[in-house]
Parts: structure tokens; C-alpha cells; sequence
């Protein structure tokens, strides 16, 4: 399988994705969000560039239907039901609803990976059975990390590189990888006994921290928690499950 | 020393480099051939962002005082003089002119990487002399790798590396790093015993090979081969130790 690895999502280019299971990771915490609010059970999260277009959907959809989720700067977005904390998603907030999700790098990488065969969200919570789906699927894989604004994070590529480690001694895969790949799978060995220390410690977790949200570090860190698959269909990501 | 390091030049704002020293890295070729053409003796070397306006630049100064080198798509430009291999810069062909140079990544990066202190040019060739005057000054640095095309590159991620772990391991400076400092430190530490090795398998490490350029890789890979440090003085490169 070969496999290659953007440490962020600026220089994907949507022809490059042509015909390939494409994986966004969003660990810190997008994606992590999107499998929280698809297990307390949401009908879908639709990931949208800005806040306008979010409060539009919302006009056009109605919004008893809809709950609006986003941050900028890590906080909630002013006149937005909730934020892009994964425990702000529960029944009682979402369960029912249509999530429209905007923040500042997750959703705007999911909205930049559109294009491939299949786009699934991937983070630690769910990162072995988004493995499970890309090694039965066998299809070759562009995976990729969110990365905050423009640069390189160390999450996503944890995660990124503990997806490609499961594919290659869980699932027997032999693996092709780009550069970025190689190292992704790199920084994963290094760290793997101590991942959400690893995390914790980054320039990502420090400033969550910092403004309150050492919590989120936590959820965002346990790894399988939330073994959700979820896959865009129509705009919106819903559960690979989700017979509708 | 506080050390932030890009691993492309993407999101680099040139706000973000005032007062630090800046080294820009781009060991396949730009800062390489750089070394290179001061080692032959060019009065110096002046990054242009495309070949209009290095051509521009010739006609301004004088054709007889200038020598136009460059690429596009790894070969040489039409109607340039030389392209961006380090072996082309010799005494014959660069002696006592100026070297107009605009490459597809580290020339670029070296235009967006201004407005700092003071811009130096980094690469394998002279990574102990860039380490030294680092080190000398003791102001908190960013590294600004080139990568390729607005992705990572794995040799660039390793020059960084390498020089952080001089200025660690050498100069017994105690530094705090970004985490693409971090991760640039463990790069060079798993690859040290065969960086050349390391490089040549990367991505553009092959990409030149199979164009006819592994000698480039062989040259761009011998460490401190040429001990040149290239300062940015009125928008052109010139040796630290030139006294014009």
C-alpha cells in the first residue's frame, strides 16, 4: 500500500487525492470531536470553512435540527451552541441533530481533502478502527494532519504514524511511504509508551492548557475510546455504519 | 537560546523573524550551491523568486558582471548560464561576478525568510560554521527549512537538526524548542550514522538521482566540505568574512 503523509493540510492538492481513501487528523480537536458528537448521537457533522457559512446552513436547514459547534483561538464562537471541546458533545446536546462545525484548522483541512474515494475523520479515539477500515479496504492512502495553522503539530502526527504502525503489525501491510510518512511512523516508535505525554507537552496541549482545556488533552489522548468510523457522504460526515 | 524551526517556508511571516537570526536551509541545492559559488570566489549571490526578474536584474547591472543560475523542475533554465548544481560553481565560471540564482524552493524561501536580524545561509557543507556564529551571537534563532513545494523535505528537517544538536552538544548551549525543533533533533539523532544514506532514499534525494544528479546528492552530503558562512547584505549573499 503506498502511503503518503501531509504534515499539514495547506500544500494538499485536491487532484492528488483522485481515487485514494484519504484520512483528515484532527486530534487537538476536531476529529475527536466529530467521533464524540457521532457516539452521543448526532445525525451527522457538517464541516464548514467559516462561521458565516455555518449560521447560513443553520437559517436554511432550520434550527431546530441544527446544533452550530466551533472555536476560534481554542474558544467558542460567540452566538454558537457549543465549542470544539469533545465533552461538550453529549446526547443531551446533540443527540438527533445535524452538528455544523467550523475551527481553525480541522474542518478547514477536511473541507481542503475532499476529492479522494473516501474521506474518513481519524484521530486517537478511533485510530484502530479507522486502521481496520483501510486495511480492508487495501486501497492506497493519503493521510491527512490539520497541523495548526500551517505548521507542522505533533499529534496528528503521532496519530498519523500509529495508524500507518497498526497497518504494518496488526493488519501484516506491507507499506510504501513518503518522506513525511517515514517520519510520521518515526515519531511514533519514539513516543509510543508515552503518547499523551508527548502531546501534553507540545506546543498544542501546552496552549489548551493554558486556557483551561487541559481536560480535552485527556479525552483527545485515549486512545480507542470512541471506535466510531466516520466517513463523509453528501458534505456531511455521518457514521460508516449509518444505514441512512 | 529559544529555537523555532520551519519545516517549509510556507508559514513563515517575516514578522515572526524580527531580531532573531534566521539561517535558511535548503541542502538540495540553493544553500549548498550558494557555498559553493562564494567558495569559487563570486562576489556574491542574489536570490531572485523567478527567472523574469533575475533576467531583469542582468540586463540592469550588466551581462559582464553577472551570471544567471537556476532551475525549474530540478534542470537548468533556458538562457541561463548555469542551473543548481554545486559542482557548476567553480573559479572558471563564477570568479569575481555576481551569481543571480532563483531555484524553486530555496530561493523563495530565502525572499520570505528576511526581515530578521541577520539571514544567514545554511546547509551540510558548512552546518559547524553556521553552528559557530550561532553560537557567537547567542540570539534565539529560526531555522527556515526549504522543503519542497510546500512539503516537508527530509534533508532539510536533518541539516536543522544537526545544527541544533551542535549548538546543544558543542557549543553547550541550553535551547528550548519548537516542536518541529524537536523533531527535527531526533530526526538527525536516529540518522546520524548515515545521513548521506538517509538522503539519497528520501524523496528528492531519488527525484535528482533519477534526473542524472546523484552526484549533487554526494556533494550536497559532505559535511563541512565547504566552510563558508553566506550573510545577506543588501539583498545579496556575501561571505560573514568579506570585508566590502
Amino acid at each position: 500500500m503506498k502511503i503518503a503523509l501531509f504534515l499539514t493540510s495547506v500544500p494538499v492538492d485536491k487532484a492528488e487525492l483522485e481515487g485514494y481513501n484519504v484520512v483528515v487528523i484532527d486530534v487537538l480537536r476536531a476529529t475527536t470531536s466529530i467521533c464524540a458528537a457521532l457516539a452521543a448521537g448526532a445525525r451527522g457533522v457538517v464541516p464548514t470553512a467559516t462561521s458565516g457559512e455555518a449560521g447560513d446552513m443553520r437559517a436554511k436547514i432550520g434550527p431546530e435540527l441544527v446544533v452550530l459547534a466551533g472555536e476560534r483561538n481554542g474558544v467558542k464562537i460567540e452566538g454558537f451552541e457549543l465549542g470544539n471541546s469533545p465533552a461538550e458533545f453529549t446526547p443531551e446536546t446533540v443527540e438527533g441533530k445535524l452538528v455544523i462545525m467550523t475551527t481553525t484548522n480541522g474542518t478547514l483541512a477536511l473541507r481542503r481533502a475532499t476529492g479522494g474515494h473516501r474521506l474518513l475523520a481519524g484521530s486517537l479515539v478511533n485510530v484502530s478502527k479507522v486502521a481496520e477500515a483501510i486495511a480492508a479496504d487495501q486501497r492506497d492512502l493519503r493521510l491527512v494532519c490539520s497541523g495548526r495553522e500551517g505548521h507542522f503539530s505533533i499529534e496528528d502526527t503521532i496519530c498519523g504514524g500509529m495508524l500507518i504502525h497498526q497497518l504494518v503489525t496488526q493488519h501484516g501491510i506491507e507499506v510504501e511511504l513518503n518522506d513525511a510518512g517515514s517520519l510520521a511512523l518515526l515519531l511514533y516508535r519514539t513516543n509510543k509508551s508515552a503518547i499523551r505525554q508527548a502531546i501534553a507537552q507540545g506546543e498544542h496541549g501546552r496552549f489548551l492548557t493554558s486556557i483551561g482545556f487541559s481536560g480535552d488533552v485527556q479525552l483527545a489522548t485515549d486512545v480507542d475510546s470512541l471506535p466510531i468510523l466516520p466517513v463523509l457522504r453528501d458534505g456531511r460526515l455521518v457514521r460508516a455504519d449509518d444505514p441512512a
